[in-house]
């Protein structure tokens, strides 16, 4: 169960509003890299949690911290776009500096916020639940959250590197920060749960001799030329999991030609395709090899 | 460039086709696990990549790879669905089980495609470009296509289980045994830029200095009640990035309460918004503070 | 600022799990009549509130209410999944009522999530951003909110009259009872705002002065045989707002017929468009009327 | 059935042809709040009307009003494209004015519309039929319809305030008028089927006493440190349906901490979500509780 | 502009309800197939047309009949679902027939629509805005509507197929006659436009001179074993068009190795991507090659 | 199976970077219009193809030369993005020109791809599978064919309009030309499957005779006025399949006026849906009418 207060996690300071920043802004609340979706990525997880409890209400914690990250960025945002231009005309007449910020805001701030966060990204593209990810396989979701919280933060230390605003700065310090703490909190669970030969391959409870050995650490190189610098780590030496060791390989097909039924009549398929009379008798071939 | 002969990568086979089966195979096409993503997300990591060509080089090789596990997979939906039910009748009169079949396959199966595969996963839901990651950090990408083969083979072994059939038993098996070989693959590389102490936190090119690093290495428990199990790794001892000690700290606001500013009457707010009517003069604090 | 316990704000029992239901409860967790939906909409209200902080705090409780709602459904979709089929041997040869099951279940319920509730509706559709509506305009917003809080008790009690699982129906008469409470709650504002007469047209910012008033109170009729039966509060007597008197009136056209002008060459349309070869000499009359 | 004229609802002029003006009525034609939704909306309720036919009838009525709406708006954005900019070597060597004005513009409406109107809003993202609300419940309808004429509305007057030119002001002058009447339409249903009293809780014909009742007119404070200031109209005195006494309540939980069961084997969760063997016997716990 | 009457084009009769069946002929109304698709595409055809008048006039002739298709299918939508079970119990304990027609329902009918038609395909997946084709070039639209006529007729006739209710087959065969006329008459639009030898290449107002015209009839196999069957009319002999002859060439790569820069440092790529640290020396060659 | 050398189908120069034009670049990557699309819709109609094995290899072949193009646009607009601005103070204090710039550019190349293409188009849409059309009809797939190579050639003639790059030129000036190529190819299958008259009506194996043929060959005007200019070529003599004459014909309802059920109670519709209290007995006459 939930509860706030009406403050803020880290203190939320814009010096000069900035709309165009405003719109960058808006990737790291609804983007992919963003924290709605690590919000709900960990409360969706702990909710779906089976197994020790100590995970849960880890993802637990950190979900509900994640809902005051979107807190303090939807707030950056509006102070962000305070005495935002409203008008053309106000664009055109003025500074011409002014009317290139306008080409660069997102003009539904303007039109469907009122000068306000919206749930969307950089692009105006609306934050998209498919995103949210929770496998019920502990080490993959864990994976999913190294990731996100290693994306979400080159993204914030973009939006660092695009301000020289020090209010948001500031905020992006702290952002940076809890993004550090985030990506060994994930890592730390991994090691837990028994380090890369331990894990791997997820999930290490598929017994490994049903799955086709051979192709199990084979790099299949797919060069046509053999002119590829493709070598590596990878194609080499023990593998990463301790089960096997890489080769490197040509790729070459194992399987035949695949060979599919003629359409069925009612599915209404051109009738050309039923007879072969387009083709000089190559559909009784694939009749006959059927 | 890219070229094709006309084999299958590993041979596909369907004992039985089962069109509900056809369905959940879906989910490995154009699911977020599947094989659309995977294709496209180590191609575009290629094509944009920045940096020592030998990691250009073996993402292209593997996304190469990936399109043959899509037409495998789309070749096994089309065999599946080979004498699927076409109409609601045929479905009532013969045995119930059929009944059964057709309320777990795809309508649009018999619809749109004509018994062929499509673009969507398993519940319809089309591809979409957002799944696919590429951030130009190539820590956070590899992190990214860990995951992405992660939940991919919890996916497989998912459908491994799903179906008693040999045939499909043995595609699975192959591409079960593929992404363990790509798990491998992208941990190798991890371990070539620097291993977690070298790595984290991604991006390693920010300045620490510049981020609160009082907040970098905290785990900030936001239960109000003291009532969390959620301690481990985490929460205390060297960070896994090695630059730091985790600490177990409660959450506090370090920031104030957000005052937005008044609305712009151009942006036709209600005018109760404007004057304070509606609040005995709560509006005219927030005018003061400004 | 967020903080959370570790139970529920109410109990969630499922007598006999059903996963036919549990697809049915992500109706009410990731749909458009949903609770992510409801939550993300009165969060981000109030983060982008501008005007009496009474209204922003209210939001900001009934929000954070919100995110216990979701935690009480996941929590209610994952119980339901106890002991689902995950196989589709299973499902054919034990009882055909079970095969009838799978066909109502998500597959993703087993291949994606692990019996895990997602943030997708019903139908496996994700949860969209664009259905958080925060205007900016607080009379708008609040008819959004009674506008959610109506179709989602709708869609509770559809759930209430689906499954006769006791502890699910105790659960549904809680979250029924909330949106009692909640649909008053946001009316409680509009009264507030100044009612009907106070408050309409939204927005009542904008001088009606300046709208073409001889349209502003007439139900347009495009019926074009008379023969409709629309007539009732809507056509005769004073409007709603008060401010004017309700006619019924035919539909008729006050513009011309639209002209726009020909093709840009550089746009390379047919050259058929640019040159009115096709129509004997229509193209000549468009360029001669601009 | 449905039938046309070539003339216009209402006459549209362009004074100066604005390319960044004509993206942002897109807004008004494929946005959450434009006129396809309204007019999809009204026309599928009237569709699927069961119950008094003279709704079904304003319904199909307004619905066929509201695609003239779109044919205008759609007309407006292809005026204000021409003459627009097609080349980046022409924005660069002329006005820097103009540079900016491609800035605001949408590149689709040069590269994939010829200059033309699109099924989209401001941000390019296309029409979503999930935004087409018809519950089958007409009061939970009607304030779909109030809220979608009281956001459209507040766009319009938005799209009034941001252009000087006199044939586009024209325009909106008579689209807000319309919705001036479209809110006071559903309005005079919503008094027809009730009133506030009458309607409320929305649906009315599901027992109240069905519902859990001391949780349906309480305000429930989620504020963990009772610092709110969101005490209103709702917080005391009667309710608005008539039918309880509002309260002010602080949150508590009335359910457990949910209790999930162990993976299944064959969800393949990892080893040590089963075993428990990463948590010190916390999983046993589980299982024995189950 | 528009208008109506309450009538249909054609009647809508069901004999026989059937639940599964009103989720299939959505696919006719909001799918990639269907009505609402063509009805848009052919009003914002007609809004944007530049060129000949007559050409606007029929598209919206049509665009104007289109609308009429969705309100049958929209009807026969609802009249399919009139009983449909509303209860998980009320499957279960009667004929199992019925359990498995729940299977293959839309649950969101009795949940969100309360058994009426949505706007949304047979997957459940809501209509999209991308799917309405208006490039400004007429041929290109031509041809886009000769396409959703033909996909629309086959799902038609799939359809007809699929049920045995003598009503649905009736209204069924009025559209499939509707969808040959369609057919027919965009066909005479693309010989009135200059027939294949004319219009073609697409868009017929760029000079071919300023393509690469070595690649503009060549057949270009990627097969990389000569072991293609992919020889027919498309070849060899006179192009369709007219303007050249086909022929057969192995695919070969034009273009060199690809070579970017090496990332900005304030974009933050990972330190080992800037350095050449990891690959031993091979970023100084991309260095000195820039 | 798939294989690859690492240089490109045709060589990508850019001799001055502009990323303005990147984003434009990127609807031919991930647009309806794009490069995806094609790839993914000619692959997925080879893999599902049924008849002819030779229209399945020459599918097969062109999808793969698409992967090829789709590498050439990714690498011309990561070379577009060099020197791209990162920052916004970079913007403001230097020309005001790159003000412009960074207003056209996505801003998604700077924060989320550091630089690099993206699976999206010119608004930043993620590409999306639902635009990947294979119906298992190979005339309707054909016509799928034409027109995105045709909508793919005007995009692309666009895109040359709007560079003056030397080096884009010539990239487009390629890419032109394969489109030219392919929509020759797709006609000559149409050619060969028997032209308009034995094609068409797709499907053509679907008995006429079944088709309400009165409705087959009449151009139906919804004109109200009579005073539409829709007449040409399809509205008088043969039709473009010779199987019947065209008419012009004014519309007219051949049905009645729909009529639904009364609500389920179950459905919780308001209860003045189900007593008709609110329009004097009409309800009565629905109920009596069925």
């Amino acid at each position: 169960m939930f509860y706030h207060d009406n403050k803020l996690q880290y203190k939320v300071r814009v010096d000069k509003p900035n709309p165009v920043f405003a719109n960058m802004l808006q990737q790291a609340i609804g983007g992919i890299e963003g924290e709605i979706r690590v919000c709900l990525q960990y409360l969706f997880q702990a909710w779906g949690a089976r197994g020790p409890v100590k995970y849960r209400d880890m993802l637990l914690e950190t979900g509900t911290e994640e809902i005051s990250h979107i807190e303090m960025l939807a707030t950056a945002v509006a102070l962000n776009l305070e005495g935002a231009p409203l008008s053309l005309q106000e664009e055109m007449t003025k500074d011409k500096v002014i009317g290139a910020v306008m080409g660069g805001m997102n003009p539904r701030h303007v039109l469907s916020s009122g000068l306000a966060a919206m749930a969307v990204d950089a692009n105006g593209n609306p934050f998209n639940g498919s995103w949210v990810v929770g496998s019920g396989n502990i080490a993959a979701d864990m994976y999913a959250n190294v990731m996100a919280e290693s994306t979400g933060r080159v993204l914030a230390t973009r939006l660092w590197e695009a301000t020289d605003d020090a209010g948001m700065k500031d905020m992006l310090a702290f952002l940076i920060a809890r993004d550090t703490m985030h990506q060994n909190q994930w890592l730390a669970v991994l090691e837990e749960l028994g380090g890369l030969k331990g894990m791997h391959p997820i999930p290490n409870s598929f017994p490994q001799s049903e799955e086709h050995q051979q192709f199990s650490y084979s790099f299949i190189s797919t060069s046509i030329d053999g002119n590829t610098q493709a070598q590596g780590r990878w194609s080499a030496g023990q593998s990463m999991d301790g089960k096997g060791e890489f080769t490197f390989d040509p790729a070459k097909p194992f399987g035949d030609e695949p060979m599919l039924g003629p359409p069925d009549p009612r599915g209404h398929a051109q009738t050309e395709q039923m007879t072969g009379a387009a083709d000089g008798g190559l559909m009784d071939k694939i009749k006959g090899a059927l």
